[in-house]
């Protein structure tokens, strides 16, 4: 604290990110990355990119990453905003939509940066619960409010609305915007952006640090009604003129031009997440239906926190929450075979366990 | 405009960046970017980086660069704050620091991002005039104030302060903070970051943009007492948590441990500045003393938006603001001896220029 700072600062509680371990030891299955490495056009657009041009700026608009992203997604350029990992992204949409004078509605249990983005900006908001089966139901979002943002599929818990409820939700909620945070699509749902081409009151937001395997090169982006993304386009130029560097945005087109390799290593991730859901079954263990890289689970006996260690201790780091509510859940990023069955044989010798 | 904008997003006035121009043929001296291409360790840097290492999030504390940057300037690691380019830095800076009652003090020509990003934040400011001879006289800064920014050498002036005025203005004003925005330093200015050392009330911003010649690649930073820099923190980690990507880390801090490179990019481009300054000069140029790699100057008898034409047709891009006071003022970037040597050349050609 310092009498230099601007009062409303005191007040923020920043977002804490999942451990970057510096050992290189860990099984890390705790931040939800891509066990397998972005494609290997990525590597060569990297490789490929005259180092002497980073003396010049970047292209401020990134505008051959949102052509990319506009052909992959079939829509026009003006309904592509990209930015500095979709955690930027969402920072300025918070920005850009939700200082309304009604609360923004969001899930109780959620993509933990929303509430911090809230305190940043001095937004109202208000926490819906989950269904005891830890899903949302959007029947619970109709009352007055400045906004409707949620992860689909959610996190940490991993499970997926179907589309036509998102759809609903769009008819019945005209008069504010509705976010919907795919950061996790690619592993089993259907996008919403198709919603957008029909609905301008909805803005999906999606990243490159799964699916595509480029959590380190930070690359989000959002799509949606021109008006919003002429919105998101007013703050980002408020802020910074060129979130992305010349090297991600390289990166960022090569990954998107290999459908290919995305559609194979996210059919490998897809297969093992079925597979690990089987096998931590078999060991007593509930496994919420996931969508997504990773599977939010508790044993029927065993606490979070005595698994988390265990696991640890074995030099395997996973994710436990610790909240009300969710504290006996461990949230597990699927990684490679091999190292999900080191897992599940690290599980077995636990004396708790029966296999 | 949109309805689903927040209401307050309808006021902003986007900063406009320099033209960066999709064709190749120009010369391109508009936006103050080094004409020399970064370290050759840069380029090694990035090239031995292991591509499939981007699958996993970038260090959120880009510690590596951190401990470079606390090494070359010999202060700690808690003296040091990192984000993507040094707008970034600004911006955060701007909500960590200056939301306060009383308004922000900065010179009424200086860097045109500061009035966006009070205008993003609401801030109230003060547009203190320069001196005619286009100089930050600090002596107009005694009032009550909730902060104070210039940029030192400023922009687009080129004029450096020097460090016992700067130092005198921390004396007398110690109830808010005083931002030095160092973008152009190295080019012959005395850096404020020793007085860091010695006072809490002031924070030194610079850029890896324009000395490292990394403009592409995004690196600004902060220099200033540890309470600060947690400040910066907070903003920051509410806002995203990994800024600056795994590759702009590694470039960076190979750009930093070049110390000979750097000494002699810089020396190279004070020299033609010197030799660019004389030649104008002799063509009737009058010419703002400039610590800066560029030069701000007006013709005596050509208009700046003739002159910008001029030029712009003869493959030379140079910078017109075209704001009353200096709608006759060019900034004209420092490029090679051979580049300068082309503008001499061209502006010798000029109907109304005498050689």
């Amino acid at each position: 604290m310092s009498k230099y700072w601007s009062p409303a600062i005191n007040q923020l509680t920043p977002y804490v990110p999942g451990e970057q371990p510096k050992v290189d030891n860990l099984i890390k299955l705790n931040t939800n990355e891509n066990p397998y490495p972005p494609s290997p056009r990525v590597e060569e657009a990297i490789n490929n990119y005259p180092v002497e041009r980073l003396r010049l700026y970047c292209d401020p608009d990134a505008t051959a990453l949102k052509n990319a992203l506009a052909g992959h997604f079939n829509v026009a350029y003006e309904n592509v905003f990209v930015g500095n990992g979709s955690d930027e992204v969402l920072a300025l949409a918070f920005m850009a939509f939700f200082r309304q004078e009604a609360p923004l509605l969001l899930p109780e249990t959620t993509y933990s940066f929303y509430d911090v983005y809230c305190n940043l900006y001095d937004i109202e908001y208000q926490q819906i619960p989950l269904t005891n089966g830890f899903e949302i139901n959007l029947d619970d979002y109709q009352q007055p409010n400045g906004g409707i943002i949620f992860a689909n599929p959610n996190a940490p818990t991993g499970r997926l609305l179907q589309l036509d409820k998102i759809e609903a939700l769009l008819q019945r909620n005209t008069e504010s915007l509705v976010i919907v945070d795919e950061a996790y699509i690619d592993f089993g749902g259907q996008s919403a952006v198709e919603l957008t081409r029909r609905y301008d009151n909805v803005l999906v937001i999606q990243t490159f640090s799964k699916s595509r395997s480029l959590a380190g090169l930070r690359i989000g982006y959002a799509i949606g009604h021109q008006d919003l993304i002429a919105g998101l386009d007013r703050v980002k130029n408020s802020f910074n003129s060129y979130p992305l560097d010349s090297l991600a945005i390289a990166g960022a087109v090569a990954a998107i031009e290999d459908q290919e390799y995305f559609e194979e290593v996210t059919d490998k991730i897809i297969k093992c997440r079925e597979w690990t859901t089987e096998q931590l079954e078999s060991l007593g263990f509930d496994v919420v239906p996931s969508a997504t890289n990773f599977v939010f689970t508790c044993h029927q006996t065993i606490t979070g926190a005595e698994l988390m260690s265990y696991l640890r201790g074995n030099n395997l780091l996973v994710r436990h929450f610790g909240k009300p509510g969710i504290e006996n859940h461990l949230r597990i990023t699927i990684g490679t075979y091999e190292e999900m069955q080191t897992l599940i044989d690290v599980l077995k010798q636990h004396p708790d366990i029966q296999d």
